[in-house]
């Protein structure tokens, strides 16, 4: 039953784990009682993936922790009663080792070191100082499995080995790539219907025009297509997994004529219309929390660790379990992005209305207007890089929320989040008008309003949040038993 | 004749002009005997501009220094003796009021934040810093033109005021954008007839795919291509320019055929080629030497300056004309560009080669390599966002160099700049091997480096480059008669 400062302090605030990078100096870190995964590696590299993998889309960052909390599950599992590692095998120490964490925290920080160099190689120098602010030598390259170091240090290059490779195309070279390689560049040739500029089909994807405001203006590519075809931890093959085809995103017609399916594809984006025109500071600031997947999920299950008393043992459990859930959930979904490569509701409100004069969220700061040309709407969050249809978030939060209830045996959450005055990324200084709290009261909660919230952001159809979430949480129930089996020593 | 430390250390370190950032204190600045626009407005404004509008394209940049030299030049003309400004008409001051620099410097510090408010109203903060740390008040909005205070605030919001629209789109309302406007946003509505995925036209430009290694991939999208019907300085009518057209970069054949033009369109693309094979240290320094506009461009001005022993009035006159020449001359490059539409080496290559293994530059740090698959070459440089011809750096450079040698009196330039040992952006540690000098005897010399780097950097044919020189050349004339008669006060 562990309850640290740290975690209080991030709970108190409602920021982001990132801040735990400034509550606690990881010098004061004690490796006999402290979580090393919790307060030394998310502390070092939650900033790091926030400058430097984001601003990205969630298939990037959940890779990294999913490959991360891999390694630590790997690393501690010889120090349990029956635990075995996903990708290595290293013979089980003696009980008299695991009385305090030590040994644990410094096989798992190994393992960290491992992964993330090989995730973030630019960053090696923080990889570096991360060990040495705990004590330990990131020279020590040792294999002895029968000592900590070496333990960590195995397991964690066995995880780096299995998912160089897995798909997601990490080194860039896959497709027969030899020179000018990019890390995960897409190698199955997507390639959109659409262009940015001419809508040839109105039911499929277009990419987006983007700007940091600089003056350069950039098109969206559909990020991580691979994913698709990247390895699950938890099921064997994606094809088993399937959702109904967006029928509501079908534009019927003869061409661009009003045919059988205009009145669903008008009534859906009308209904992104409206609640672009009502948009409350709770929806706005919901939608930023979630859009924010360390500050939502990841923050989530720091919070269930504090709230149940977590060991170190059972929080690098639910952290890989929760991880590996949204990852394959992942997997799934993009096979169906790829598949029915569906029209986001900008499209669609601009190829129903051109520029016709709507009443909608008039951009930053502007409220609710009544003369936006339909051409000019932009959706309150920004649209992420990939098509609609079934919506990613919707399927992270509904395969975090159902292996978590598993997990911890509870659908109860208690979490109350603070969101200061001002504190929007979108109306900074303006939303919200008062502090207010988001509350979800169980995990049901957490995943019924992650889904909305992206509607209120104005990505997603309603269609696309209950088929995310009917995709994903029967694969939050298979990464429990994924994980369950590798607790108890049960897989092959 | 005055030869400041600052510039002195500039010179010898051969470093960016932002490198004044660090090398004098603003607070040491003598309103009475210093240089403001300089010491001051060059020192403040380069790193935001190198942080701030860069990651960027040459005609963001040179619209904000065109610009904001354009407030100085006006600024300061009440104090000449015959000088008329550009966009303000102050009449003249009494000439004990030039006895010293003071006047001058501070009408010119209050035009200048006037116009970097309206250009980079972000960076608010760094602009009042800028005049608080001269000891000069920001909140004097004085328009009283008998003061040097009111005469800098009134020349620079006319400034303001004639060039917010003058066609750049800066606050991004041209073409009846009411809601969610973007700075510089196209107008036009351009459109690539090919797209990064399929060419359909080989002698057509192709937006390329890019990315900052994150994950995140996105395509380009045509920068400003309504810098081509934006207002010119020094001329009434971009129409009165052409180029001939880029022959050889016209795909005749019929589809993908080897027709007519196949032969010079092979010849040109294999140039290219044969030049990314054989890169010396010396050009791919030279490449990123030219590729950063402000270190050559804005340093060759500073230098001249000093070896030429320019007074304040001098420097702000030719600093000023220096950009008017590359800002003009780049809307009659664009106005081709958008004519030609003309396809970049990198496309071509694919086109003709596909996955056929070719010799060329193999990427940072592979060296010269003979199993390349065409499709995977790249230019040593990055590509810019837009069509190849003409050559926009070799118009900017000739424009440069012809209006400095009009305003100098002589082709002599003298400049050596030391480039250290492995301060390669794209092969940092690496190139060049050893320290190295780039030497530019004379402005000619320097133009046609200018030009020649781009074809070393791969982005450029060389049909490009002498018809931007051929285009500008005659525009760094119009730009000096320009200037000429503002100062002889003969303009209407």
């Amino acid at each position: 039953m562990r309850s640290t400062n740290i975690i209080k302090t991030l709970l108190a605030s409602g920021l982001a784990l990132a801040a735990i990078h400034s509550a606690r100096p990881a010098s004061a870190f004690d490796l006999d009682t402290g979580n090393a995964a919790l307060e030394v590696v998310v502390q070092t590299a939650a900033p790091v993936i926030l400058s430097t993998v984001s601003p990205s889309d969630a298939s990037l960052i959940l890779r990294v922790t999913a490959v991360t909390t891999t390694a630590w599950f790997d690393a501690i599992a010889p120090y349990g009663p029956t635990t075995v590692g996903v990708y290595s095998r290293l013979g089980r120490r003696p009980p008299g080792e695991s009385v305090t964490n030590r040994n644990k925290n410094i096989a798992l920080l190994y393992a960290s070191y491992r992964t993330l160099n090989s995730l973030i190689p630019k960053e090696a120098d923080v990889w570096t100082d991360m060990l040495l602010s705990v004590g330990l030598d990131p020279n020590d390259t040792s294999t002895d499995i029968t000592t900590a170091v070496g333990i960590g240090n195995v397991a964690g290059a066995a995880v780096v080995s299995a998912r160089e490779h897995d798909g997601m195309n990490q080194l860039g070279d896959e497709g027969g790539c030899l020179y000018n390689c990019q890390p995960y560049a897409d190698y199955l040739g997507y390639s959109p219907v659409n262009t940015a500029y001419v809508v040839k089909d109105a039911s499929r994807w277009q990419p987006n025009i983007t700007t940091t405001g600089n003056g350069i203006f950039l098109v969206q590519q559909f990020v991580t297509p691979q994913w698709s075809v990247t390895t699950p931890f938890s099921y064997a093959d994606p094809s088993i997994f399937f959702s109904p085809p967006p029928f509501m995103s079908r534009w019927k017609g003869n061409g661009f004529g009003k045919g059988v399916g205009f009145a669903d594809y008008k009534e859906q984006a009308d209904q992104v219309l409206q609640v672009s025109a009502a948009l409350t500071d709770a929806q706005k600031m919901t939608a930023e929390f979630f859009n924010d997947k360390i500050r939502s999920l990841g923050a989530s299950t720091a919070f269930a660790a504090a709230t149940h008393g977590l060991t170190l043992d059972e929080f690098v459990q639910l952290d890989f379990l929760v991880n590996l859930a949204a990852f394959d959930g992942g997997i799934a979904t993009w096979q169906e992005k790829l598949r029915y490569d569906a029209v986001r509701p900008f499209t669609a409100i601009r190829v129903l209305y051109g520029d016709t004069p709507v009443q909608a969220w008039g951009g930053p700061g502007k409220g609710t207007v009544t003369d936006l040309p339909a051409s000019q709407w932009k959706s309150y969050l920004n649209v992420a890089d990939h098509p609609e249809y079934p919506s990613g978030s919707a399927c992270f939060c509904a395969a975090h929320a159902e292996a978590s209830r598993r997990f911890l045996g509870s659908d109860n959450l208690g979490w109350v989040v603070s969101i200061p005055q001002g504190s929007s990324l979108v109306e900074p200084g303006i939303t919200p008008a008062q502090d207010i709290t988001l509350s979800f009261a169980t995990w049901t909660q957490f995943e019924e309003i992650c889904g909305m919230s992206r509607n209120w952001g104005g990505v997603h159809f309603l269609a696309s949040i209950s088929s995310g979430r009917d995709l994903c949480s029967p694969i939050g129930d298979l990464a429990y038993e994924f994980v369950k089996a590798h607790i108890a020593g049960t897989t092959p």
